[in-house]
């Protein structure tokens, strides 16, 4: 019998995605319960309510706990960064990679400043994916394995998981699979990036319209469009939405390519983004319309486009914070406060 | 010689006004120096590559330092709570205060979240200010002591301070002095505060109407503006506004009435919330308006409504994760990585 959280073929991954774990139903009867005996007008926490409740249903225990924030930055190198896409060199993945081992990104320091568990995660550097412009990024068993990675980088023990990439010519990866998925043009998903504009901005708009037109067949099949047109980072970012849900670990998406990773998900299985908060709208311009496009609505728009999981982690902040009200709260009862209208 | 700290007089207070220091020109040169240096794109950090140059800025130093944040919650009663304009009855300012005190409150959880220093300052909770539509809410000694209680609450070894308030009818006194201050009509700026409606909103309405109209001869006037229409609270929250600039201590404004006690300073001495951020923008709905009326930008968006400094503490940890990034990030020249187009 074939492991389930090692899927083998394509088809293997399809069947873990069609008998993931839902809400906690019971959970989330107890949080919406005790939220309105708390020592505060009905609903004045706002989106602080909405993240203690979120929380909770996706953890599936009541109280909810946040303990234990882990932050996952996967790294991968792709083909089409050969063709001038980016305003940085290839090898600064790697190089990127080693500031994060070696403390020195904002990452790291975002991750210090809240107490989280982080790691750098690089999938096979020295092999970028195919320009897919010419071939798809990924043959199936190079995809599965990134997605198994990601899979296998959340770890049942997590309170929510922040997720994050880098990678060279990530964003025109991530513009191409938002076209495959959700069309319009490919003007309307690529942007600068790490810093393109111009007639550079152009030609990398062409590689992402391209791209989407050279793998045309891959139409309305979110997880071929991620093979096809994502990169090793992409899919084990998938890989980790995937094992967050089975492990009921809540999952906090970072910027456009983080959310762009995700998306295929959604278009497998509805309903399969639940457990997940986009953290903030990037400034990269595709990101508000792929948020739009998902139905979720940032909690943070502080002008980011970093990536690394930078806006992740600045958002698990507001969670924690979430949780920490909903448990640690007196209610009315306990502290003696008249309640609404005495 | 008086002390400067410590106004007898609104002259003197106006005197002290016009002799805060600016902002620290030899920090924000240092601060703009670095960051450039840090490995990521440039102004890929957005609001928090900012949020790190105002706070080397505003405490005058560099590297800026978030080690100490306080939380300073001054809680004061209302003469305008008798005319009915809160859902929640005025002993409640009381029981908070105690609900502070033993750590129940929502502010407490968030304080101990970002390990900051909370406390709690009632102001003469036994003696509510005057009903602003008979007579002004305070004499001259009673803003001024409240003002100078204020100032004495923020010391000046604090990284930044978060200033938020409690007192049952406030809302109804921060419309009256938004109005007072900025125009419009009553209903632009009295919203449902902790949970009024229908007719006991329109009820509140008329009473801010009242209360602006009582008191037009200060129009123009600040600080007696705020003396007439304001709270014990509220002038403490102006005079810790006044004692941060003072002490070199960055400040972190939360909601609807915590913004409007510090707006009068703008009226006063055009700059003077400079060494101010607005936290977020309140579900209140007259905040966003006076936000705009300020020229601020809220960090936050969230639908908080609580007071309390709540949505100031809440974003307090983006200050911090700002000040972590610009000090502790690795330069292109140490991480070895390479720059913008190689």
């Amino acid at each position: 019998m074939s492991d389930i959280a090692k899927p083998q073929t394509l088809a293997d991954l399809r069947r873990l995605l069609a008998t993931l774990p839902g809400p906690g139903a019971e959970a989330a009867a107890a949080a919406a319960q005790r939220e309105p005996q708390l020592t505060k007008p009905a609903g004045s926490l706002g989106r602080l309510e909405d993240l203690a409740a979120w929380t909770a249903t996706w953890q599936d225990r009541h109280p909810p706990t946040m303990a234990r924030i882990g932050v996952r930055v996967f790294a991968g190198n792709h083909g089409v960064a050969a063709r001038g896409v980016s305003a940085f060199p290839p090898e600064v993945t790697v190089q990127m990679v080693a500031n994060f081992q070696a403390g020195g990104a904002a990452v790291n320091q975002l991750s210090k400043a809240i107490g989280a568990d982080m790691r750098a995660v690089a999938l096979d550097l020295d092999t970028p994916t195919a320009d897919f412009t010419q071939a798809p990024a990924m043959v199936e068993t190079a995809f599965l394995q990134a997605v198994t990675t990601g899979m296998e980088n959340v770890e049942a023990d997590l309170d929510l998981v922040c997720l994050g990439e880098m990678g060279i010519g990530n964003t025109t990866s991530a513009a191409a699979v938002c076209l495959a998925l959700f069309g319009g043009t490919a003007t309307d998903w690529t942007g600068p990036g790490t810093g393109v504009s111009g007639d550079a901005l152009d030609a990398k708009t062409r590689v992402v319209a391209e791209g989407a037109a050279f793998h045309a067949e891959a139409a309305g099949d979110g997880l071929e469009i991620l093979r096809r047109l994502g990169g090793r980072e992409l899919a084990a970012i998938a890989g980790a939405v995937i094992g967050a849900r089975l492990k009921r670990v809540p999952v906090m998406l970072d910027g456009f390519i983080c959310t762009a990773a995700a998306a295929p998900l959604a278009l497998a299985v509805p309903g399969l983004l639940d457990h997940c908060q986009v953290a903030h709208a990037s400034a990269e311009p595709g990101h508000r319309r792929l948020i739009d496009a998902l139905g979720k609505a940032p909690l943070l728009d502080l002008g980011l486009r970093l990536g690394e999981a930078s806006g992740a982690v600045t958002a698990a902040s507001l969670v924690r914070s979430a949780v920490a009200c909903h448990t640690g709260m007196a209610t009315f009862a306990e502290a003696g406060v008249s309640d609404k209208d005495g």
